[in-house]
């Protein structure tokens, strides 16, 4: 399959989105890719797996690194695409083909071999894996085995923000609570010993947790502990032995992912907690020079990124990293999925503006 | 598989316990008892589902009904059974493969066709899905299918009572709580609104619930409240919107079904809760002669049954109905389970001096 990267942004976003990509099987969407920034004069292209990596080499002082992933959660009945009402519509339109698009256009109409017009090496980033389990995410594969190809003083990841700059991101933990118990028929309760009916101090607990929030770079953190999963017993006529809590802590930046545990073991203290799922965040790091710049370009007020991404791989090798696209969040995993091509048209001419220094503060 | 119904009735016991039955999967057991009995002069063999149910018709002035579940709980890794100090461990031994045992092996070993040797005639139910719903019991099905198989002067149901007398029974009640709510990105938990929380305040009053006790015919009957179960959640990232929670209430006889729910819709105001299952308990119902006599017999000062059992479903129909079983009620549904071989001895004695007549007060 041919990509026309030179199609107009919108019309790009749906042959991408119309490449059906679900996780683990992007490898098509990956090959055209690879084939189309592999027609593209001045342009280094790599590939890892499904991911496939482009960068100039101008020797400009600084690299702005343009992210993105090209997998979907599943398709619900939502392909092939359709545009209503200068809307298209369907899977990984919003989440987050639009900002793939808009990154890959760039690279083919940009002046990447015309001395001076850059105000930045640019390196492109298309990864596999990004909708599923950590172990198996793409771009983290990338830091681990070609830690160089990362390189940059920006990383853009153009997951989907409505047009805002969301700086930085949440902390994601998760624990598990067993509580134990002693079974017996449930016609002499009196004989056993109830978990289920010991997780409701435990729930009472969570309900009356007060989250805190704290302002990073201008920028406000919230923080939430859920219980999102609940689950115990044995029979209808069983005494249950054993009941299970999962909780989802979302902490701010400024807590290390230790504390973040270290935390909610003091909040859930008297409980034995398991820890399932631990992923740090990132702080906004609005004040690195590039990233100051972009959000000059924007002429946008930054805030918090709700939701852990991968941001938090590029914070963690020591790159500023901010999440930008033009899908809505909200939109996201759902059937309804879409994006406003007149918000991708808006998207693409912003960064052009800012990597061809066209667009200042 | 060939059951050997003259073997020994702790060997029985044990070839019964090592076909698992748990309710649903009966076929395989109910196939060999249909097939042993079948082999048995004087008796006429009927099949129902995978019950099975086996009549003398010598025309004497009364008729013993000898019945018991082949079901079992689902196996807690105590299959297959093992012999230790006198004891038969596994899933069923006690509940109620032993009774089963008994009855089997009296059909065997009883003069089922001398003229004088019995002082009644005999009726053996061997029935499915006793550990389940309600709607799905066997002997419900045979009551309301084959209502003239049941028939006799005094039912005894083989349910474990540790060779206790145990009169009556409890009945029980199951509702469903629902907890609704709404559903949120767990990373934006505000905006949600957390079913699972909801259930806290839920669970602590069914643990503060102070149960009751009633005395009714000398035997006390003691009450119970209790979750038996608990789900909930969407998924790990997921404000969850939906929690549900079944309460199972043990009730004494005194209470009708209809008390027993409004007590429950006390309890639990302000939530919503739907009934499920709802089966009535049985009265003690020891004036009846057949039942006094067995009860002289036994030489023991009968109790209260403490859990539903299905004498409910013989009393409904007017059959005096009580429980005697040699297993150790206490044990029923534990990984533990084990009956004393030494005590399904003493039930088989017992029995057959009851329906010989060998054994009066």
């Amino acid at each position: 399959m041919d990509l026309d990267l030179r199609a107009p942004v919108g019309e790009l976003t749906r042959c991408l989105v119309d490449v059906p990509s679900v996780s683990g099987d992007e490898a098509a969407l990956a090959d055209a890719v690879q084939a189309a920034l592999g027609r593209i004069g001045g342009l280094r292209v790599e590939r890892d797996g499904d991911a496939v990596v482009a960068r100039t080499s101008l020797g400009l002082p600084s690299r702005i690194v343009l992210a993105g992933h090209l997998d979907t959660v599943p398709i619900a009945d939502n392909l092939p695409s359709r545009v209503e009402g200068g809307r298209l519509y369907g899977c990984g339109t919003s989440d987050m083909k639009a900002g793939v698009a808009i990154a890959l256009r760039l690279a083919a109409t940009l002046p990447l071999t015309e001395p001076g017009a850059l105000r930045h090496d640019i390196t492109w980033i298309c990864y596999d894996h990004e909708e599923v389990e950590a172990a198996r995410n793409g771009l983290r594969r990338l830091a681990a085995q070609h830690r160089d190809w990362l390189d940059g003083d920006l990383a853009i990841l153009m997951e989907p923000t409505s047009g805002e700059v969301e700086a930085g991101c949440q902390g994601t933990l998760r624990v598990i609570v067993r509580l134990g118990g002693r079974r017996a028929h449930s016609a002499r309760s009196w004989l056993g010993d109830n978990a289920i009916h010991k997780a409701g101090a435990l729930l009472q607990r969570l309900a009356a947790y007060e989250a805190r929030s704290v302002t990073l770079d201008g920028c406000t953190y919230r923080e939430g502990l859920s219980a999102v999963r609940v689950d115990g017993g044995v029979a209808g006529n069983v005494i249950p032995d054993a009941c299970a809590v999962t909780v989802n802590f979302r902490f701010a930046p400024d807590r290390t992912p230790q504390a973040a545990v270290e935390h909610v073991r003091e909040v859930l203290a008297g409980y034995e907690c398991e820890v399932t799922d631990l992923s740090g965040g990132a702080p906004p790091g609005l004040a690195a020079a590039p990233a100051a710049a972009f959000v000059a370009a924007t002429g946008r007020t930054p805030v918090a990124k709700y939701g852990w991404t991968d941001v938090a791989r590029f914070a963690e090798l020591g790159i500023p990293a901010l999440n930008y696209g033009p899908g809505d969040p909200n939109l996201a995993h759902t059937r309804e999925e879409y994006v406003e091509l007149a918000a991708i048209d808006e998207g693409e001419r912003l960064l052009r503006g800012y990597l061809t220094g066209a667009l200042t503060a």
